[in-house]
Order: C-alpha cells, then sequence, then structure tokens
C-alpha cells in the first residue's frame, strides 16, 4: 500500500500520572503513543520530549516495521533517558516515511480509570510542500 | 445532500480490550468506528487491519445505505477472521463515496468505563488531489 | 473580532446513553454540541440528525448570538422532533457565518462516568473553496 | 527547531466543573489548555474567554519560554478575571509564534474521574494565507 500521512507530528498535552493501580501492566497509568506504518518501508522515529523547565531531550529512536502498527508508552522509553512521572511535556514525531500518529491515555490512579485519545497536531513540514 | 468528507481514513490506536462486565451488549468493551454516508449513493467501504506482529488483514467490506450512519464493533467483524482481544491495531478505511468516521472506545474492562472518542484520520488521498 | 472557523461540520458517532443517575440536571446522560461563534453577526445553524434505519431528519434550528458561545444537549432538541435514546445518529451542523464546533458525552449512566469529546469533523464546504 | 504549528487556536467546549473531590491540587475539577512552543523565540499568547449571556473577557495574556511546553489551568487565571465554575466558555487563543495546542479536561466532581482531551481548532488566519 501507499504510504501516507505526515511526517511531522505533535503533542502538546503528554503528562505520565504519578500513582498506578490495577494488575500491571495493563492498568498502569500510561501515555501511549500509536504510529500506523501503510508503507513497504520502514518507519524511522526521531522523537523529541519538550518539557515546561528545562531543555528538550531526544532524539528517542524508534522503528515500525512496513505495513504495521506500533503502541510506545512513554513509560517504556529509557534512552536516552526515562520520562519523569507527574511532569508535563510535549513530543515532537519526525519520520522519514508518513505515518500516521494517535496519542492515547489511560489513567489507573484512582479507583476509576479514565482514557483520553486525540488525534496528535499534524504539522505541515516544508518538504511536503515541496513534494 | 450533496456527498462530503473523505474516502480514505486511518486509525492507529486501536485495542479490543479483553475484559468486560455489565448487562450485554451494551457495557461489553469495544472499540467502534462511526460511519456517516450524506450521499445519495450507498457508500462500499474496505477496511485493512494492520498488526504489530503479522501482515495486514482484510479487506473487510461495509456498506452504508445513503443518507444513513452506521456504528460498527469491531468485535462483530468475523469475514475475513475476528479480530483479536487485547491485541494493538490500526485500521484503514477506503470508501468509494466520501464518508465521515470517527472513532469511539468503550472500556468495561474494570469497575468504572471510560470512554475515548476521536476523529480519524482524514488522508489526502490522489483521487481528491486529481478530482 | 473577525468571524473564523467553518459553515460546515459533521458528527459521525453521536449516541444518547439509555441510562442516568446521579442528581439532575448536571449528571445526565447527554451528548452536547459546543458552538462558538466568534463573528459580530448571529450565526444561525441548521442541523440534519441522520440515523441508521430511517431517513434523515431536520432542520433543527439554533442561533448562536455575536459572539457568544453555546453548548446544546442534544436531549433537549424537541423540533421536529426529540432523538431517541440509545441510537446511533450523525449530524450535519451548517451554518451562514463561521463557527468552531465541538462534540462531548457524558455518560453518567453507571457509577463512573465517562466522557468524551472531540473535534467535529469540518467539511470543506463548496462556498469556502469558492471565495 | 523551527517554528511549527498554528498563530491561531480555538475551543469551544470549555466547562470547569463546579464539584472536585480528591488529594489537592492533582484531583481538582479543571480544564487544562498545554501549548507546545518549539520555535527558538518565547510565545506570547493572548487569549479571549467567550461565555453564553455576556460580552468576551480578555485578553488573558500567557508567555511560553522557547522550545518549552505549558499546561495552564482555566482555574488559575485571575486577570483580568477569574473564570467562573460550572458555565459554558469558549477560548479563542492568538500566538506570534506558530504553537501546539491541545485541550484536556479533569472531571474530579464525582466518585469517578473522567478526561476529554481534544486537539484545539486550528484556524486558517489571513496571516497564515499571505506568507
Amino acid at each position: 500500500m501507499q504510504a501516507f500521512g505526515k511526517k511531522r507530528w505533535a503533542i502538546a498535552g503528554g503528562h505520565i500520572p504519578l500513582e498506578s493501580n490495577g494488575p500491571e501492566p495493563e492498568f498502569t497509568s500510561r501515555d501511549e503513543l500509536a504510529v500506523l506504518n501503510c508503507s513497504d518501508s520502514a518507519a524511522r522515529i526521531r522523537m523529541h520530549i519538550h518539557y515546561a523547565d528545562r531543555p528538550p531531550v531526544g532524539p528517542y529512536e524508534l522503528e515500525i516495521a512496513p505495513r504495521r502498527v506500533r503502541h510506545i508508552r512513554f513509560n517504556d522509553l529509557i534512552f536516552p533517558e526515562a520520562l519523569p512521572l507527574d511532569e508535563a511535556f510535549g513530543a515532537v514525531i519526525d519520520a522519514d516515511v508518513p505515518v500516521v500518529v494517535q496519542f492515547t491515555r489511560l489513567d489507573g490512579g484512582t479507583r476509576a480509570r479514565s482514557a483520553v485519545a486525540t488525534a496528535a497536531y499534524a504539522a505541515r513540514t516544508s518538504s511536503r510542500r515541496r513534494h
């Protein structure tokens, strides 16, 4: 299938809750990134995490195989460094082929769980305008 | 009414929870696809499901009558095969007339329910650019 | 302020839950439409509700005063007819000036509440392309 | 990093719930605005709040440092005036550099929490069309 989507995406409202309950790992509080790569090439992703009070950290490097989807928990990212709990963050995602990105939160910190999902912001990159 | 919307949509963050509780079928855990067809023609949809570890499966064929809406549970899809529970998936939806697609999740697996809804990603298809 | 937004919006995933609990009216199960009119003119809205098994119903006529926001519960619409509970619906919203539309659901039918919010789909109307 | 995003954003479905429970301030009912500024310049934001029954209030002035994200609770805004609880509002956000905006709600007013997140509406401003 022909690649489609965008090469740059951004998330402004990231936050990994401090508390968690329920069986692990299904109910761990988490922010998740879902990336769909419909192309016939592997998608190489470089993500930079932005914070409120210190410089951005990155790149976090991820790969999504051709014609596959991958759900990535921000909790699981450890290189170049793990993300702190209970701190606001934003993420900028750059891929070398067009992909589709969705952002999901599962908050397991209270008796009830809450979940949010939203489309990430798809930037109009200069490369997209040129080609 | 004149058709409007897009012919291609995509979802990256699909996941059918494993557990479920509450009365059936209202509170079954589910991911749902909502498709609005405002045109005067039936909309024929071909959907391909993408996974993390194996090739895409499809097409799942669906039809939405003219000037109707249809909510489709991913749990209910059985041909060419049922979707596995508790596994990440993405979906690519191709319609032969423009439609509007929304993605909703109801997670009934815990004492509390959580629900998410988000607009699916509307791709710019080549056919759209040409016409 | 200059008007901005779009003149046509659509929602595919409408559904008013059957059950409700908690104090009225704050915790009544509801689907809500939020419309922001930043222009200096009143926005006249004509909405058509689409169903799974019968022809669309409408127009539902609403007005949003200049430089005001209005949150409208689908439960409260009665003319030309009230919306049925527990039935899938889609909505097409046409405004005579550009507005911004958001869709929110509060599901008060269980011990826990769940809420969803998503941007409505902003159609590219022919009038927008021409001007 | 090159600035990206949009200079104007809007939210139609704002509402700060009346009740709140759980430890403060994590579980206070809140509507939150998340703003990501990837540019190398500070982003100066002027926000106007729109209501159902009275004229818009603003500007609320905010600044996001270069290459930083900021999550802003509507509850915390006090100048030119605090936002009322339990009242519908919309927000128009104007920035002097492109930013990415997301809108999140945490409703802590009941035993269960519910949360919503949605992309704010990204307006096509006249400045963007010109440049």
